[in-house]
């Protein structure tokens, strides 16, 4: 699994770097960058965070604007920021070129559908090839890996959390969608990818599937600004908050007083995060 | 001096706005972002910090990437960052369009050459229209003005630091060009601007300003990565530690190894910054 190097630059005493390589998984090119903290040259294998960035995103928002590399450094943890879709020739898309679909928008599922069954893959590329690919090439350790994530992404850390507890140790988000079955930036997605057998989105909806007898490995924080405009239609933090109460899921809803839906909201808690996750990993 | 207020969120217990008017200085739209940290809303004034970008930024480069707003939360520091020239319908450009002359690269410098002088004053934009457009519209402490900035914007700070040190009481810089009449971004930029009559270049020209006995409110700190790509051709730090040597100036120039000339040398070292303006303000 050979990797080209982007660009690679020194931030915060450790590496900042941006790869590229050809995925198994959507047969596309796939762009993630990782953070590598001082620690890295010691030697020895390091935790590792996954986070899932939301609609419209790529690799670069988070690196750009995520303020996470002071307190990786600080507590020597690698952070990875994959893409959110496959990308590239040959890629569909929504018809009308929608921000909620296709492109920017993989929303974490093996796709289903034509014409989106071919590339749109996230689920197995965050869930298996991107953890191995980091194995290969990075001082990472398999047995602690935190995933988290926003909006979109925050749903696809927690679905890919609650299916495999065994691959991520530790779990958070940032306004994430929880039950995408329940709310129209969901509807739209996993009807388009996934077909309109709703039984099938239940595999991709964390409230669904803590319903259905899914458990994290542990603790969950999320933090959710209650100025975010998508708060009442699309995120609907209340359904995870009935649904761990319960199913006994030791959940931290956090509402953030003023905060919205952006990066500033997301750099103001991210600290918070990666604390919450160094700490059981 | 009405603004326009074109967003405002929450951002580290906060507020980063991003506002535009219209510049009397430069007679265009000039937008630039403040974040005003948690204290400003118990009232009284507040010390602030001017952050002069480099060539092809606008305010949005910092504002984005510049990892400022918890430290600035911490300690109670207004953070404003302007825009690097003036933008619009009918404001000259660089013929060919590059980089490092005209739109984004207004050099700090009001142009006396033509097609430049209408609307190329970004010295006066700084050193006055900006402190006053301030003072009129939040609570910032006029008499505690910092001063910093990167590059093209560090040279904007060096030069505004040691002409006006009643006006900028604190003066620190990322990666400076300090001897633009010597480094050829400066002889196109103070060229182009100025005209070739170089005696008038030395009042844009940092170690000029030393040599021609203008001096700092204070001690100056530079940080300067040894991984610049720049370094050796249009930076030159060597200039400035000679001339503040022979003039008695107390300069820190830490060159810092393996650092490039990007934000992710920038954002490490910015708490830095804060933390010595905040000292002295």
């Amino acid at each position: 699994m050979p990797i080209e190097t982007v660009s690679t630059a020194k931030a915060h005493g450790g590496t900042l770097g941006v790869y590229k390589h050809d995925s198994a998984s959507t047969g596309t090119g796939m762009t993630f960058s990782v953070f590598l903290p001082p620690q890295a040259e010691v030697g020895g294998k390091l935790p590792v965070l996954v986070y899932l960035s939301g609609l419209t995103c790529t690799h670069a928002n988070v690196t750009d604007k995520g303020e996470y590399r002071k307190v990786c450094a600080e507590l020597g943890i690698v952070f990875v920021a994959p893409d959110t879709s496959p990308r590239g020739e040959g890629v569909a898309d929504d018809p009308a070129g929608a921000y909620d679909f296709g492109l920017g928008a993989g929303f974490y599922v093996n796709a289903t559908q034509e014409p989106f069954a071919r590339h749109y893959r996230m689920w197995d590329y965050i869930a298996d090839e991107l953890p191995a690919l980091l194995a290969a090439n990075f001082p990472v350790d398999l047995g602690r890996i935190g995933i988290l994530g926003h909006s979109m992404g925050g749903h696809g850390a927690l679905t890919l959390g609650l299916t495999y507890p065994d691959r991520f140790k530790s779990l958070s988000a940032f306004a994430p969608i929880v039950a995408p079955g329940q709310v129209p930036w969901g509807h739209k997605a996993l009807g388009g990818y996934l077909g309109d057998d709703r039984a099938a989105w239940r595999a991709h909806d964390a409230v669904a599937l803590i319903e259905d007898g899914k458990r994290p490995a542990g603790a969950v924080l999320v933090d959710q600004g209650d100025a975010d405009s998508f708060l009442i239609e699309q995120l609907r933090p209340e359904l995870l908050v009935a649904a761990c109460e319960a199913a006994g899921v030791d959940l931290t809803m956090r509402l953030q007083p003023g905060y919205d839906h952006s990066y500033n909201f997301i750099s103001t808690f991210m600290e918070d995060h990666v604390r919450w996750h160094a700490a059981r990993l």
